[in-house]
């Protein structure tokens, strides 16, 4: 193996799993749709997006980036301007870097997602937290939010909707009222919202919100969208002194290539699924609920109210000891039975999300839950 | 078509003219490898790229990024580190955001991409200029940096290697050379370099080079690397206070998509395609002969030592004033001609690239110009 040249690493990258059934967080809402997979095919090539381009990304007419960026995303947001971003990280750190300045102090909830961290390093921000109620719900109450600001005098509030460790929604409206009073933007962090369940920043009382293409819009990544408030977003597209077509923030162009197109191809289906939402929240509960009786503890808010969830496992934990393939074991006899979604090793915590797979699917991986307790037993 | 519905904009997204000859610059460089196409349709999903994900992407072993990054990327630029980055741009951006402070000033190229400036104004600098030689050439003497950086005490130095209007190579080592001398790194801005012709960091006594994936590396996009030398990779992928598996000035990852894969699939083929530059360069300046004899001026170095090239073409300008279409006559006459690359409405100039047609192609492309120039004499 040592002498293996790396390059022959590259021959074979395949998927041998990318028919099972999908329950991993990060993937069960980027399923391409079958427009998109088209329009990958289409737009594959560097800068194919560019075709027509005449200074501008969002200005682009063919693909109609332009109606999409303008016409579509800023009703489906819930907010005055739209742009594209390559994540929601990207979109939180063009925020940050816009609208505060080295030193500041934003307020965030405990259980944000360490990208909003590592975004508020990169800024040179300090993170004050607003606590989560702990074992087992972890649940932010928006009040906290009040005393955050009271105390630490934050330019900026954040708000992760939903975490993407339980699944919990706190009441970011509550929260972006808060923010108002105190004369704040609020920013909503809608990796796990947008493109899954209805969201609208002005609903949220919000100034800013982010979504990820490649985490809840059906779409390749990497790939996400920033909507604003007509006022901040003059702050955040500023445009450069020396082109006046290009946006600092931007660095003129963001999202230019093929994530882009199947973001846009996918629309269509991910605006319309977005109505299913309930029935997405019925699903995850009766899979919760079943969970349970397997002697699983579902953490975070019950009932539950989004697809992703975790699930405390000490009966695997404990198993894990004691087998050959220590915590790969699960990880093994999961991937045997076609599922697929639990990270290899992990055993203690089960982290899953519901939005892929159908009931029948879903009753097939309590089934099969059930049975490797029993043959571990 | 008020009232049509923006959303059935998105349901035909074609690219009608992608079998045609390309002379586009942006794109000639970033046509996909079969083996790239097949990755593409493999890891289309979002965050698939993520299957194996232990907490950072440059470590993920499947698909073999690791081995990518570690092993094949560092000595193919010529450097001590390696990462991942959405384009050349973003990397420089990263760079500039790592090593200066606002107020800060950096010495370029007058034919630097406006994405240098706009990276520049998002970081606060201020950018001093060495001028080129003017028209026809437009060449960079390397000897005035060391003017620039006498009178301007810059903290860094960047070349545009090849620049992106004329295709022009300044003698970027001397240029290294002289920011060695003075103490301040070099960073060699590659997207027209990397991918197609041979080029080391280190040869041109650079700390840092960028790479675009979508515009010279058989990519989709967005995709870029970024290489340094390990004293500065110290500084730039510095790690998060907060967790140390992701480094702040990437945000934790940065290309967590297809484009990744498209890069890597595409790379034996780049690799082995950089061997054959000599004689893409044989064919770019035999095609620049032929649109002399035509009566185009090719403007740039003399004789051309890239396939990317600008003309100024008057002739088609003058037509275009009497002709119904205006300036778009002849990108109409060119695409019902198969060929693809001249921006609608352009005339005067003509940026074209030879990097992805064949030396029958061009002698198509020369002679359709001389055919257009006939019908509307």
């Amino acid at each position: 193996m040592a002498n293996q040249d790396p390059l022959e690493k590259l021959n074979s990258m395949e998927r041998p799993h990318k028919d099972f059934i999908n329950i991993m967080p990060l993937q069960t809402g980027s399923v391409l749709t079958g427009a998109a997979r088209r329009a990958l095919i289409e737009f594959g090539d560097g800068y194919s997006v560019c075709d027509f381009c005449t200074g501008r990304l969002t200005d682009i007419a063919n693909p109609p980036v332009n109606v999409f960026v303008r016409d579509i995303l800023p009703p489906f947001l819930g907010c005055d301007v739209a742009t594209l971003t390559y994540g929601a990280r990207d979109g939180i750190f063009m925020v940050f870097h816009s609208v505060t300045k080295p030193g500041d102090v934003v307020v965030v909830d405990k259980n944000r997602h360490y990208s909003t961290a590592v975004a508020a390093e990169r800024a040179g921000l300090t993170l004050v937290e607003v606590p989560n109620s702990g074992h087992p719900e972890y649940k932010i109450d928006a009040e906290g939010y009040k005393a955050a600001i009271e105390e630490h005098h934050p330019v900026m509030a954040l708000v992760t909707y939903p975490d993407g460790k339980f699944g919990n929604l706190l009441d970011a409206a509550r929260v972006g009222e808060i923010a108002t009073e105190a004369g704040i933007p609020l920013l909503v962090n809608g990796a796990y919202s947008v493109g899954r369940m209805p969201v609208k920043m002005r609903e949220m009382n919000a100034s800013f919100i982010v979504g990820s293409g490649h985490k809840s819009m059906a779409s390749a990544g990497p790939s996400g969208v920033l909507g604003m408030s007509a006022g901040w977003a003059e702050k955040v597209l500023r445009v450069s002194q020396i082109n006046k077509k290009k946006e600092v923030e931007c660095l003129g162009c963001t999202l230019r290539g093929v994530p882009l197109v199947t973001l846009m191809a996918s629309f269509p289906e991910v605006e319309s699924r977005v109505k299913q939402w309930e029935s997405q929240v019925a699903k995850a509960q009766r899979f919760s609920e079943a969970m349970q009786r397997l002697g699983f503890e579902q953490l975070g808010e019950k009932p539950h109210r989004h697809d992703l969830m975790s699930f405390t496992s000490d009966i695997f934990y404990e198993m894990s000891k004691t087998v050959r393939e220590r915590g790969y074991f699960l990880y093994k006899e999961l991937k045997e039975r076609g599922i697929w979604g639990i990270q290899p090793g992990q055993t203690r915590t089960l982290k899953i999300s519901t939005y892929a797979a159908t009931d029948a699917q879903l009753d097939y991986v309590v089934d099969s839950l059930a049975d490797i307790i029993r043959k571990y037993s």
